[in-house]
C-alpha cells in the first residue's frame, strides 16, 4: 500500500506525486455541513475542520477510529556545546519513561484513545556537532526518513508525530534560520528553559552552524541532513508518508513544524494533509506557523514537545468531526431552518 | 447534600456562605506538578488547570469521571420584536432534537464521556416582552433558579451548562449592558445570525428594555429577573449550585456567561469555581470575558451556545487531569531533572 524509497531522488518523487483530497467527499461534506442542526457557520472552524477531513479520507461522513501517535527519540552532537538545560542522556531516560507509560504523552494518547508507537533512533550514536560538520550525511538522513515512513500504520486514519531529543531546539532554530532567512537570533527560543547564557550559547551554535551548512542546499531535505537530527528526519519521513497515504496529520510544536517545513521547502503541496495542532510558548513557533501558513487550534502555552500539543488537539478533530456526522439535519430533526 | 432555598435572600445567603477550594490540596498538586517528568511548566495552561481542579476536588491526585452537562431551553416574550433569524418556535424542535440525540451538544458530550441532561422550562410560558415589563417576577426567577439547582447530580465532578432559546442573545445583551454600562451597540451581536436591520432592531430593543427595566435593580439577581429568561436563570442556579458542591464549572458562551456574571455581581467569589471554555464569535463575548476575568481554553469561532464550546473544552481539562495524575516524577522513571 505504502512504496518503498531507496534515495532522496525517489523519496522527492513521491512527495511531488502524492494524491491530494478526494474533491468530491469534500464537496460532500460541505453539502452535508449545510444541512446540520444549527445556524449556518455556528460551529465555527469546527465545520472546516470536518469538511478538510472528509476530502482526505475520502468520504462526506467521516470518522475517526484509529488515530496514531509516533515519537521518534534521538541524540543531538550540539549538545557538548551545553545548548540544553538537560544532560543528553535525558532522551534515553526519557524513552524508557515513554516505553513504560509515565511520560505527558503516554496520558495524552490514552486519553484520546490513539494507539502510540516509540522509535529510537541510534541513540548511541548522535549526530555530528553541526558546527564543525553536516549533522548527517545523506546516507544516514534518508535512514531516519526511512525509519519514519515505515512507522506510520498504513490503517491509521489521523496521525501525530513527537519527538524527544535533547539539543533538538537548537538544530530546528538552524533548520527555520537556514530556509527562512533573519538572524539566528529570531529562530532561536529556550527550549526546556536554558537561562539567558545558555540562550546566548544556542544563538551561537546556531548562527555558526547556518554559515557553516547551508551554502549550496538544493533545499529543506538538504537543509535536514545538514543541521536537523535523526528525530526530526523521521517525523518527516513519517508526515510524507501520511501524505502519500491520505492520513491527515496534526502538527506539534517548534521541533515537529521544523521537519514539516523541510518537507514544504522540497514540495509546496506536502503539508496539504497536516493542520497545526497548537501554538507552543518556544518564541519562534509563531513565525513558524505564518512560514506555514497554519493557524494553530490551541494556544496553551505548552513547550514540551513528545507530540503533547498535537495529542491535544486530536480531542478537538474528533469532536468536529462527531458533530459532522453524528448530528441530525433540519430535515431528520423538524426543526425550522430559519 | 445540598441545601434547598425557598426564597431569593436564602439564595444569596447560600452563595456569599459557599466553601472555597481546599487549599491543602491545591498545595499538594503543586508539589506533585513540581516533580513530573517534564521540564518546569512545560504543559502552560495544563498545569495551572490541574492544579486549580484539585484545590476544588479537595485532593492532589484529581480524576474526572463524572462530568456532566446540562441544557436548559427558555421561551422569550422579546422575539416578536424580530430579533431572531429564527421563529420561536425552533426552541422547542430543537428540545426535541436534543431529546432524541441529534444536535451539537449530544455529540460532544457523547465525545467528551458526559452526562447529558436536557430541561425545557414552561415553554409554553414565554418570559414577557422585557421593553414592556419585566421578564420575569421575582417568584418565577425564583423558580427557574431553583430548577437549575437541583438540576445538577451532586456528584458530578465536572460541570457544563449550555442553553436554546430563541431570542436570548437578546436577553444577555440587554443583562450586559445593565450590568456593566456602555451603549446597547457594545453588548449586542448577531445571534444565530441576524442581518445589519435585525441587528438594528435588537439594538434598539436592547436600549428600550435597559431603559426601562435597570433603574432601582439592586444587583445582578435582580437584573437577572427583569431582563433574563428562565433558561439564563436556571443556568445561573445550576452554577450557583455546583459553586456550593465544590464542582467545578466550564463556561460556555455568551449567554451562559451572561447568566454567570449576574452570580458575580450579587457574590464576588461566585465564579471562583468556574474557567472559560472558549471565546464565542459572538461579537461582545470577549469584553464579558474580561468583566469576568476569565481567559478561554478555545476560541475556534463557535457561536452555537448549547454548552458546545464548553463541552469542548472538557477534554483539555480532562488531558491536563491526566497528565496530572497519571505521569511518572523524575524519581520513578529515574530521569535526571537537569
Amino acid at each position: 500500500m505504502l512504496p518503498d524509497f531507496i534515495d532522496m531522488k525517489t523519496f522527492r518523487t513521491l512527495l511531488a506525486e502524492a494524491p491530494g483530497p478526494d474533491t468530491q467527499a469534500a464537496a460532500d461534506a460541505m453539502a452535508r455541513n449545510s444541512q446540520l442542526t444549527k445556524p449556518p457557520g455556528a460551529l465555527g472552524r469546527l465545520e472546516d475542520l470536518a469538511i478538510w477531513y472528509g476530502g482526505w479520507r475520502g468520504t462526506g461522513r467521516p470518522e475517526i477510529t484509529a488515530p496514531q501517535v509516533i515519537v521518534f527519540a534521538g541524540n543531538h552532537g550540539i549538545t557538548a556545546q551545553g545548548v540544553s538545560a538537560f544532560p543528553a542522556e535525558v532522551t534515553e531516560q526519557m524513552v524508557l519513561n515513554f516505553q513504560a507509560g509515565g511520560a505527558a504523552i503516554n496520558q495524552m494518547a490514552k486519553a484520546v484513545g490513539a494507539r502510540m508507537d516509540v522509535h529510537a533512533l541510534d541513540l548511541d550514536r548522535p549526530t555530528a556537532d553541526f558546527t564543525q560538520s553536516p549533522a548527517m550525511d545523506e546516507d544516514e538522513c534518508l535512514a531516519a526518513l526511512q525509519s519514519g515512513w515505515a512507522a506510520v500504520d498504513p490503517k491509521a486514519d489521523l496521525l501525530v508525530v513527537g519527538e524527544m531529543g535533547i539539543g533538538n531546539t537548537t538544530s530546528a532554530a538552524a533548520i527555520c534560520t537556514a530556509l527562512f532567512g533573519g538572524a539566528a537570533a529570531d529562530w532561536t527560543g529556550r527550549g526546556t528553559g536554558v537561562d539567558d547564557a545558555g540562550l546566548a550559547i544556542k544563538t551561537h551554535v546556531v548562527t555558526e552552524g547556518v554559515a557553516r551548512q547551508s551554502a549550496g542546499a538544493r533545499d529543506g531535505l538538504d537543509i535536514l541532513a545538514r543541521l536537523g537530527g535523526r528525530e526530526i528526519a523521521a517525523m518527516a519521513g513519517a508526515i510524507a508518508a501520511a501524505r502519500v497515504l491520505r492520513i491527515p496529520v496534526i502538527l506539534d510544536g517548534f521541533i515537529c513544524c521544523a521537519a514539516a517545513a523541510c518537507l514544504q521547502s522540497a514540495e509546496p503541496s506536502a503539508l496539504d494533509h497536516a493542520i497545526a495542532g497548537h501554538q507552543s510558548a518556544e518564541i519562534a513557533h509563531e513565525a513558524l506557523l505564518r512560514q506555514l501558513d497554519k493557524a494553530p487550534l490551541l494556544s496553551l502555552g505548552l513547550r514540551l514537545g513528545e507530540g503533547s500539543g498535537a495529542a491535544l488537539a486530536i480531542n478537538i478533530l474528533k469532536a468536529a468531526v462527531a458533530c459532522h456526522s453524528g448530528m441530525a439535519t433540519f430535515a431528520e430533526a423538524g426543526v425550522a431552518e430559519g
